[in-house]
């Protein structure tokens, strides 16, 4: 499974050969990221080769540039590992503290006034320490993107990809809290007694069913904004792609009919948020029976694979399960998302061939569209939950924002997290 | 209690105006920070005006400015305000995350790779993310500075100080935790089941005597090193003052009978350092007599002030009782580390008056001096706890570094908290 990238070779010093070596690169179709002399002898260079490499590359070309009589492959390292070595992210100091007269400002005995007029004035936490800023990552492992129950220590780099994120496109500073429980109530309660720390909470790759019960109890007992992104961020993001394909087709989201597959956490999420939304008719399959009675509970109806496929004008499917949907359910004309990753459960192309009029599938429907912005916009307004108004206005943000042939925007673009950012502060403000 | 440092004065536009504002901020015995145009009419200039104030500073000079003919005070600001306006710390990534290949690497699909290389080697957890560089800052805000029992939050902005410390001094990304609770097994069980997210725990201003069972549960419970700050990270401080102190005076410190007033968390975490280290003989003193019995179980002896006064050569006060021990009770020769702040228990002033032969208070032994060298060199070293030969090289190393007339090293200077973090790991790896 691992990609190595950056290769070392070491290649014969005489004209034509380093060539040769390029030559088998760009048969393999890859680009040249970079090429760099590391060591030198009277017949030798040894080369230090970057290229431009992904998970689907074949990696038949290490072979075959060590089979050249005119070099050998002496090492060869892994790009995403390099990556992630010594972890994503960092804290670190806003103020310079170089001088005596600094210290005292800043710590003691400076602080004790600040401490004393928080100690008064409570809300001014939000104003002279770093709470407003701060979002709790947090997930105890149980399932982790698609890998299940890895654990909270494997699924740390998880964690610090979001706050990488959080710091990139929203300036906030995200802290992976990690614990060590499947047990919704110790989560809770853990939560609950360091929830002071934080200016929000964001729930991630915790399984269902405890996710939900932990969330709606740190709904019910804390006064900052709690989301579970797998739930409510990618609802929002599928919301504003549904927004989109039905603008595209020219059809009204509400007046369709949506079929969902799979209703796990991302699953019942999208049906809550699309029944809030306005979905008049919403049919949901899942192999659970409580996941089931859940759907029932939003208002939705329970129905077999072949009855979602048949009724629907819009399917949306989070299974994990890869090519569940055979092409011969597709009906002319459905919106079909397939969003689980890496291998959905139609392929896109495939729905097309088979007459839907939309197909997507994961990964152009990505969640890191919908959650930096969320909670900057919760932040900014100090609000105290997350409403389904303030989902809306993301949603609605997100597809205004969505170029031509796109769902949803690119998921960089940090003018996109500002503008999801002020749309969710303005509706928590209307309320 | 506020300070204002930062003042906004309309003057007249004649020659000598300004020069009569800057002579009463002379007289005052102020320098000027730096004196800005902020505006401009055709009779008056609006002059920004920083001054170098501290909070002793006599602030009679605003009413002085306000009542010059050619002056006006418009307006005032606070530095130390000012300075922690929004936070103190933030978190921050390490990676690029500007293109889609560098998304796809550092977060799905390629994070996945690195999670389950986790789950399949836990010890990389150390290598793939920040866990090994980054500590949680724990409160209740219960003993905050000497400011009491003032909650959570009212303590985080010190705890941002000592995350703003760790980056700064260190390089460790400090994470402040608060926990709303007094109970002691609710802590211990709140961090027991977040420790994972962590690759050490600095405990700070937990009241005694919470804090004694709290870090002797993690201490037995986690493997990874956890400090009560207040006790342990000011022993090492004291330990070296004191190294330094007799050696000033050619005495060696395991031959001194030792007196402590005060017996909290720190005057505890002194004994226990000092008997630890070898030091004969330890009269203590204090009001509680749990405290007392808690110093007998060390191996020290209870006494009373007059005992300690009488009898020691050397007497380390903590008690937060300004001015407790009369100057009449000094003993030639002794020497005396006063160390509650802003005032301490006997003034060394009068302390060498009254015939002692050397005699300090807290500001020339700040325990900022201690914990960042402390944590970097047990995290460098990956140890499972903090040891008594762990702290014993950090108070020697601290001893070793400070200069003519100090008791302790510049705890800004940067170079000393890496040689204390190399002895540290050193002697981590002597173990």
């Amino acid at each position: 499974m691992k990609i190595p990238e950056i290769l070392v070779i070491e290649v014969d010093r005489r004209p034509g050969s380093l060539a040769r070596v390029l030559q088998v690169v760009g048969e393999a179709g890859l680009s040249v990221d970079s090429l760099e002399v590391i060591h030198r002898t009277q017949d030798k260079t040894t080369w230090e080769l970057t290229l431009e490499m992904d998970e689907d590359t074949d990696q038949s070309i290490f072979a075959r540039i060590d089979a050249l009589p005119v070099a050998t492959l002496v090492g060869i390292s892994d790009r995403v590992f390099n990556r992630h070595q010594g972890g994503k992210i960092k804290t670190v100091s806003k103020v310079p503290l170089s001088t005596p007269q600094l210290l005292r400002d800043l710590y003691t005995p400076g602080v004790a006034r600040v401490c004393l007029a928080i100690h008064d004035a409570p809300e001014l936490v939000w104003e002279y320490t770093s709470l407003g800023n701060t979002v709790a990552i947090v997930t105890n492992g149980s399932a982790v993107l698609g890998l299940g129950d890895i654990g909270p220590q494997a699924g740390l780099p998880v964690m610090e990809g979001k706050a990488a994120l959080f710091h990139t496109l929203a300036g906030i500073s995200g802290v992976p809290l990690l614990i060590d429980s499947h047990d919704p109530r110790v989560i809770v309660e853990t939560l609950c007694a360091v929830a002071s720390s934080f200016g929000a909470i964001q729930l991630e790759d915790i399984a269902a069913p405890a996710c939900f019960e932990v969330e709606r109890a740190l709904r019910e007992r804390l006064s900052i904004p709690v989301l579970h992104d797998d739930q409510h961020g990618t609802a929002v993001v599928v919301l504003a792609a549904l927004l989109r394909a039905t603008g595209m087709v020219a059809r009204e989201l509400c007046d369709c009919t949506v079929g969902q597959v799979g209703l796990g956490a991302a699953g019942i999420g999208i049906a809550r948020l699309l029944l809030e939304y306005g979905v008049s008719r919403l049919l949901g399959t899942d192999t659970d029976p409580i996941a089931l009675r859940r759907l029932e509970d939003l208002g939705g109806e329970r129905a077999t694979l072949e009855e979602v496929m048949a009724t629907c004008d819009v399917v949306v499917a989070t299974t994990g399960v890869r090519g569940l949907i055979p092409p011969a359910l597709v009906q002319p004309g459905q919106l079909i998302l397939s969003l689980t990753n890496p291998d959905p459960e139609i392929e896109p192309d495939a729905a097309l061939q088979a007459g839907a009029a939309f197909a997507a599938d994961g990964k152009s429907i990505n969640n890191v569209s919908a959650f930096p912005g969320l909670f900057r916009g919760a932040l900014d307004a100090r609000a105290a939950a997350f409403t389904d108004a303030m989902l809306f206005a993301a949603a609605r943000c997100l597809a205004a924002h969505a170029g031509e042939g796109q769902l949803v925007p690119d998921p960089l673009d940090k003018r996109v997290h500002e503008a999801v950012a002020l749309a969710v502060a303005a509706a928590a403000q209307d309320e």
